[in-house]
């Protein structure tokens, strides 16, 4: 309902899309700026060639002037942004839309939605900024009719609370909105995952998100004051408070319930003033291990830098940033007094691992910074370009860190037939361990880029799965972890979810096939 | 079963217990210190003296060799540590002894006395270190027999990963045991609750019990890495992972469990080195809110003082710290590197709310710290003299702090009728809130002690409530605080718990009552 409209299949808005020819001659550079032969760049899909099976359902009157069910609206709302959702969207392949997307303006109209998609037995999607990389708001479900619940107009900071630092929040309100609101106030959250530009509070606190900071508050929960949201037995809202021992936190049940116990309507967040004080630095290493060591020690440092990103020769070379093989860490430090010292003692830290530091005062935070923002509207062109482009993410304990990384990557560099590339970068660490992320990019075998990449994704996973690592760190479940999450967890805990959720939602109604079987 | 018993109706080991004598001086000396009307200091009670109703139950022959129903076991395994227990125990009273106590050496000996219990109908009661204050481990129960599960045998650290700088330790160790053998690695957890001598690591996790640290890692919850639980379902264990966004946490549903989804029998905890540097300084306020105040700036620095104890002038005075009519700050740093310079900017930081530091180098803390550890003690004596000797702790947030402490205290007060005193200190202190400690000192009403505790605590709890605090910020839910807990959580994430409990205990057999109706 906002004027600017988003891109239907791929990332930013309409009105940022590059021109063909643009994208034809990058699409050309970046395969050649990555080995692969020179291949065909395809046009971008238009929307009038689209075809969509016909809407199952029709709102009722009364909800009518807040829900649509044009084409444009069910069409970008069908998938996430993975490199499958993608893929598909760019041959036209629309197989599950949503039948109506309702855009509900305030919890009676959520309500109002829950109430008509529990009459007509049709499945709730909760849907924020539509960001997810894990089919979490795809509408394959059981149910004959799905209804997505779009929330960008539930975008407001509703309250401000300058002597807690906290702020009530809409579930809707998009990474620069809330952060604009926030700034009236002279506060932030600082909370930026690389969906930042248009992933809402609600998804990430539905997703667990990771966040801005490498170390301690490395995910919104740890932001998190209190939440509200609607369920269909009602609403479940815990009392805003900064810490309470009773009983297994009602918080801690919906952070990371990706939608399958309620709608999330608000939270109250903790927020800050911005730092007064950044400094950063990158610090060269000969190779990954020894900088993983570093890091390591600086997670156990209780330095607590706000950055402490390492990425390997491969993914340091391809951004351009680090010379040819050595491995680079990104290093930051921010707070409300002077973070110099701890700048110092941290490149202290990591001489002892052979680190070498290149650079301070800004430069290089900001460089990868932007190319991290910059990379999902990059991913639009490679997939025209026929590239397959994929990351996929993890965490494990330090013990295990060297052996796991190497070996997840061989594996699933075998599963690539030996074309492309797997690089790998820590982007969270804690005192026990780390969260690698790995990166694809590897030519597409055109027209069976699906088939492909579900290929290389579970050997990936299979590989994850059975060095101990869990499938996800922050990226989520949704539908297309399912089975290894179904693996990891604790099965009297999965009997437990199972429970609680149809406890709260008798019908299975919400996200159904998300976490649980439908 | 181990040789040195513990008192069974007070605190400490049989052989830490003071004379009659001594306990006749320093009773009157404590009404005396206290302004109280001296009166009779009552002898302790003795085992021979009480009554307990017969077993109900007999363990098999089987599971005979680790199980006891002599009058010491039932006796001492009848009620936790509150006033309320105390005074019961003293007056001879143990109306709902457990018939049996276990004390099961491994996962086999557990599974077995819980299935036992499953087949005699009997409720099972998880006992760590007896240290309950609400009621967690008090045999109130709809079934016809009561089992107690005493873990204190499985009480090893099974595994030290110091690469990773985490610890399998078995569920009943208590403080000490599990630090010494974590001293063996040149390894610390750090987490001293005031009943660290006896509490255990199990009983930690499941009441979500708060630490040593005053800000950041607050509570045993910081310090998990996986846990496993035996549930009536099969074992419910997570994957040892630094982070993980796989869905809702499983452990952070078993984090606050209480007893009543599983036995907790062991657990991945995040360890560390001991401290290289250490600084403590106390500051002295005029009066409570200044002290507030330089608190919450503090918790919103990023300096992370370890210790941030503010204590009110009453209390204060008590422990006899501070001068008379001055509120006084703990004030401690500890870490790796060099606190020195936080100690600086915080001692500054109260500086501008008019906060003077008195003293550096650690013995106020000391002071503090055996003080605080000695309080449990002393107790068993106030009792003996008729003194009503109790804490209740909740949390709030900055905004509502300073008229929160006045109103509770005021409606604490007016319960006690004028009589006795109410004194307060924050323990823990958040970006967002701090955690209000009170401490209730009166002239009992012999004989109807209960009635009078149970009164005060109404109406304090009463106040909490009315005016948005927890009813437990770490002394947890059991039976004592389900009124107000019930009336705190969210409706849906009751009936949620509620689900997920029948879910893994369909028998409802795992400690009835707590958290939840039976």
């Amino acid at each position: 309902m906002s004027k600017r409209r988003r891109n239907f299949w791929g990332w930013g808005f309409e009105d940022q899309q590059p021109r063909p020819a643009d994208v034809e001659e990058a699409g050309r550079g970046a395969r050649e700026h990555l080995g692969f032969e020179p291949a065909e760049v395809e046009p971008a899909p238009r929307l009038e060639d689209i075809e969509l099976p016909p809407p199952r359902i029709e709102p009722p009157a009364w909800l009518a002037h807040f829900c649509e069910h044009d084409a444009y609206s069910r069409a970008s709302h069908a998938y996430g942004r993975a490199y499958r959702d993608l893929v598909r969207a760019f041959r036209g392949r629309f197989d599950h839309p949503p039948d109506v997307v309702a855009h509900p303006g305030d919890e009676r109209e959520l309500e109002q939605v829950l109430d008509w998609c529990a009459e007509a037995g049709a499945a709730a999607i909760p849907f924020g900024g539509g960001t997810s990389v894990v089919g979490g708001v795809e509408p394959r479900v059981p149910q004959d009719a799905a209804v997505t619940i779009d929330l960008k107009r539930m975008n407001r900071v509703l309250e401000v609370d300058p002597v807690s630092r906290a702020a009530r929040i809409q579930a809707g309100a998009a990474g620069p909105e809330l952060e604009e609101q926030l700034k009236a106030h002279g506060l932030t959250l600082r909370h930026y995952p690389q969906s930042f530009e248009f992933s809402t509070l609600g998804g990430w606190i539905a997703t667990r998100a990771g966040g801005h900071f490498a170390t301690l508050h490395t995910r919104i929960d740890d932001f998190v004051e209190s939440v509200r949201a609607i369920t269909p037995g009602g609403a479940w809202e815990s009392r805003r408070l900064p810490g309470s021992g009773a009983g297994p936190s009602p918080d801690r049940l919906l952070i990371g319930s990706e939608g399958i116990l309620g709608v999330i309507t608000e939270a109250w967040v903790r927020v800050q003033e911005p730092p007064a004080f950044k400094e950063s630095a990158a610090v060269l290493f000969d190779a990954f291990d020894p900088g993983a060591g570093a890091v390591r020690e600086l997670a156990q440092s209780r330095l607590f830098p706000s950055n402490c990103r390492l990425l390997d020769p491969g993914e340091a070379a391809l951004t351009g940033a680090a010379p040819e093989g050595k491995a680079m860490l990104v290093l930051g430090f921010e707070g409300p007094h002077d973070v110099s010292g701890a700048m110092v003692e941290a490149i202290e830290l990591c001489r002892d691992h052979g680190g070498e530091a290149r650079e301070r005062r800004g430069e290089s935070e900001g460089t990868w910074r932007e190319a991290f923002l910059r990379a999902p509207y990059l991913r639009d062109t490679l997939v025209a370009a026929g590239i397959l482009a994929e990351t996929f993410e993890t965490a494990v304990t330090w013990d295990r860190l060297a052996g796991f990384v190497a070996g997840v990557r061989e594996r699933t560099e075998a599963a690539l037939g030996g074309e492309g590339r797997v690089t790998c970068r820590l982007t969270h660490a804690y005192p026990d361990g780390a969260a690698p992320y790995f990166t694809v990019l590897a030519p597409a075998r055109r027209g069976s880029e699906l088939e492909q990449w579900d290929e290389v994704k579970a050997a990936a996973s299979e590989a994850i799965a059975a060095a101990g690592g869990t499938i996800t760190h922050h990226h989520a479940v949704g539908r297309d972890h399912r089975p290894w999450y179904d693996r990891q967890r604790p099965d009297p805990f999965a009997e437990a979810l199972r429970a609680a959720k149809a406890a709260v939602d008798p019908r299975g109604m919400l996200n159904p096939g998300v976490l649980l079987d439908p």
